[in-house]
């Protein structure tokens, strides 16, 4: 089998989209189709120094830019869009994070309303080398510095939500979306269910890294070179964002409050475990409940998000969705090589 | 001032919107203008007997279908869209309310995700004697039966939402939506911030009455007769959909987990009192905790509403938006006498 | 019948109680005895002015004394605890209310931990006039006052926890606690389930009225002259307390998040219902879904509290606890004329 | 320096305690003392086989028994207690796990309370081989078998609480009590704040591994035999139990809703930064916002718990508590040595 031709995306600054749905395709391709994106940043590569605070440079709600919806032909409501993130590279040598008035874990919120003011509005400025494969930290106040690991990921995939609703970029939920979860980092398989037809796939918020929970609200934000394969499986599409990697099985659940989140998560990984290794649903639940592991994703977005992930030495020789997983690992491989 | 004449709007099947936003309106009209109004339930009319399961009758995303959008000529984003209800008259001498799979409080939904099977989806019909100010609930099992008091009110009013989103018309949010709040009765003003040129309110899901928290999911459901008038106050938009009646000031908050209803709720109400009163906001804040009412409107849809109310006897002579919902209740007077 | 002689009970500074539970009661009454109380307010009446600030005159953990434990003789785990509110007097001319650092439904918590630094600690005195039957709030800044109507309560109604726990009196629970809410009136009859032999009924947190939500976290706190009467109803121990008043049943929940105190309440009444109408329980679920109310006690405490209430009118003939609460109203009349 | 002789604690089976709080110490031992405990499983050891159900061979309050409470000379309110985990060794060759009727996070619970039946109650029994370091899991339905990786743990580990409550065993809190994390093994030192003199240390619910969430309510449950050294260090005691390995600093957070035990944790792992740094607070929030972990511990008990956990490689030579995890480590490595 030949894959098609890669096709390449690399939006104007008018291109970009900032919701889920609402929006015509840019671009159509075909199943196993390479496709290599370009990324914004959060900001929309507007806060580039210490002195841009994102409430002045930005403008609501141009906030998290995707690139996309890219149409993928022959996936169908009901089916299953497969998203296989090949490589993940900063565009840029330098990526922002920030609070942000009313955002964050630990501040007062326009939902969780206080009578607070807010936080201060402070940038960071991260040098980010990717041949060294680190991002480096630097204290505002004081001369305390740290380098951290490079761990490149998309903070934003989706598809088009169900119901006919079009939702702001910002907003994760079983359509994908800002779930903001590291596990998001090239070598995974995304997998999210098709609401219309084309899937209209779209991606955004590339993060240098980020911690599990995002607890500031922003990660180290950076425009991205990014390569995907996107496939489709025809039918069982999951309630919820489905990823996989080389070691885990992870469903995720986004909602408010977190234990909802948890719950959708865990819920979903019982019934992933029961149907791939045939057993009836509370042997899924008490195998998960011994060998899951269950880290945030984003406690700070207009929904939260939690991973619920199996290691997969559990499933023997089974393979979630026909080992579509290792078919894209071997086709990311060869492109890879032949590029 | 003259009213502009009324404005019937009677939508035929197919005209209905389920969704606020991403539909163009139906009518435009002036600031003024009483529209009179027809609403289906929030089952499209398909649930007429207990034999008829929402489940089977009813499809998904054509649930709770709205009248409307009603574009507000002069309605600008930042301004206030007023909505003051004349009248809420059943349109039937009967009304349905269900069970239905994964809603409601008390039992596992698609958020808070359980092991459970669903609990049985079961119809009550309700008798509603319009002239005698009851509907009738007949248990299914044995031969219990009461009269409760009719109550009519409108669990869906909104406008079109802020950042270009489309939501389904079953969510609440801050541009109002599925409030599910029985103060949402004739006699009453609900104040909008607008976010697009016109508005775009639309109205739906009327019930003959519901108790507070909506706690199965549904109410007594039925088709509606609804008389408001609509207006427009320049500038002033509220963050969350306000209410006014006779005797309260009543700010709405919709968000999960429902502390965070609450606390938008009382944020604004502090707020809103605040203002009123030209109080320093800690003493708006002890004012409010002594004085002020917390129902739960419900706490069953995809965000949980709670209500805060504050006697207006505190006011004193001070008036809400300049006194507009004691202008329309003397419009609503003149409009009834002259009918 | 004739009733026990009234016990009076008038506790010294050191005889107050910090916590439900690990304490020797003060007295024991016969079930059906009238018991006059006095209880000092949650400040232990340290606060006097606005000068005092509270987190400057109470100590840790000498915080909302309670009056007691009472033993009743005879009331065994399993048992109902019967508690009729006969007579709740402001002890004093004056009441209190404050913020607190880090209590509050707006505010940062140690449990909704931010990094925003305390809102400023505020002392409120009011004017408490019992023959007019009303409180004069006054703004700290400005010069707003305004009379609020008494609604004299106890925030703070419980016995010894189940096992084997001691925990603070702030604390709400399935013993009962620090439940806030304003149903606790004089006229109210509330029930708890028995976890030790004697109950051990506690009694504080007079409040001259408070809002539903409690929203700033103390109401106009006042010590109080209060009147009860005991009595125990055999087997029959509710889950979590319940209250009666001549108009509504009356469940509670404390828990968090605020929707498992609703769902708790709700669960709570529809068994209620169920059991006392002899309904099916979705036939039950049904009706109060239509016809309860659903107000918040408090959202502030270290739980949240719900209420959930069924009108008695819809129970015809039928009465609660073989119709207690009527019978004790007349016995209460009949002190009240004798006294 | 030498150890004080180490100390064997092994209780009789009337010798357990249920609670942290309201009980006397077993022992008391002075800082630096290696203590050798016997633990028993959460059940009692009364659950022994498949047909051994929880609900029936268990009588609450007698639920997950601790092993103490230990006295620590020295150790006085405002103290850090210092438990240094130096082995954790399952006592017997089998553990269990189980449903149990309305426990856990995918069921209705007393809280979450709903109207379904509770889920089956049902136990399953692994092998549990020490020497190969694994334990077996095997489907009750169906053959399916699979072999997981042992990781001993304590799911309760805490001192006695504040404010003289006494709380049950199964509670986590500020006090430690059931954390259930799968962080608390062999090799970790963690951090109580004390609240009474000698802080009174229990240890209990010993796990052959557990998965991150505990999602179905209980772990691979066994008695343990476990060697502990406690210490004391003066001052500095945490709001919250902290924990530290070789290689993360751990902050915790217990509380509903789940993003509460959210916020504390980062909170306190914010602040615990700030100070181990000299950072100020919003550098420190910037930093473990990128480079900290957030995995769930418990989302079943009757407190939920989050662990915060940032790497120790970016404390450069700085070490949390003057260093004492690593003087523990050496003297743990000399015991084991010497035994």
């Amino acid at each position: 089998m030949s894959l098609p031709d890669p096709v390449s995306l690399r939006p104007a600054a008018d291109d970009y989209a900032y919701t889920f749905g609402g929006r015509q395709p840019l671009v159509t391709v075909q199943p196993g189709t390479v496709v290599e994106l370009s990324t914004e940043d959060c900001f929309g590569g507007n806060v580039r120094g210490v002195g841009d605070l994102p409430s002045q440079v930005c403008t609501f709600p141009y906030l998290n830019p995707v690139t996309g919806p890219v149409m993928v032909a022959g996936a169908e409501p009901g089916d299953t869009l497969v998203v296989h993130f090949v490589e993940i590279t900063p565009a840029r040598d330098w990526g922002v994070s920030s609070t942000f008035p009313h955002f964050g874990a630990l501040t007062t919120t326009h939902s969780t309303a206080m009578l607070h003011p807010p936080l201060e509005e402070r940038v960071w400025v991260y040098d980010v080398d990717v041949p060294a494969g680190v991002c480096r930290f630097r204290a505002r106040r004081g001369d305390f510095t740290v380098e951290l690991p490079l761990d490149p990921m998309h903070g934003t995939v989706g598809v088009a939500p169900a119901g006919g609703e079009t939702l702001m970029s910002i907003t994760p939920g079983a359509h994908g979306g800002n779930l903001d979860t590291p596990e998001m980092r090239a070598g995974t398989t995304a997998y999210f269910g098709v609401n219309v037809p084309g899937a209209l796939l779209a991606i955004g918020d590339g993060h240098a890294r980020q911690g599990e929970g995002e607890v500031c609200g922003t990660a180290v934000e950076t425009a991205m070179r990014t390569t995907v394969i996107v496939d489709v499986v025809k039918g069982g599409a999951p309630a919820w964002p489905r990823l996989e990697n080389d070691r885990f099985l992870i469903s995720t659940g986004s909602a408010r409050p977190l234990e909802d989140a948890f719950r959708i998560s865990q819920h979903d990984l019982v019934g992933w475990t029961r149907d791939l290794l045939g057993l009836e649903e509370l042997d899924a639940y008490q195998l998960v409940s011994q060998a899951g592991l269950a880290p945030a994703a984003n406690v700070c977005d207009t929904n939260y998000t939690m991973a619920a992930k199996l290691p997969k030495g559990l499933l023997g020789r089974v393979r979630a969705y026909d080992g579509v997983h290792d078919r894209l690992r071997e086709s990311a491989a060869a492109y890879l090589r032949e590029r």
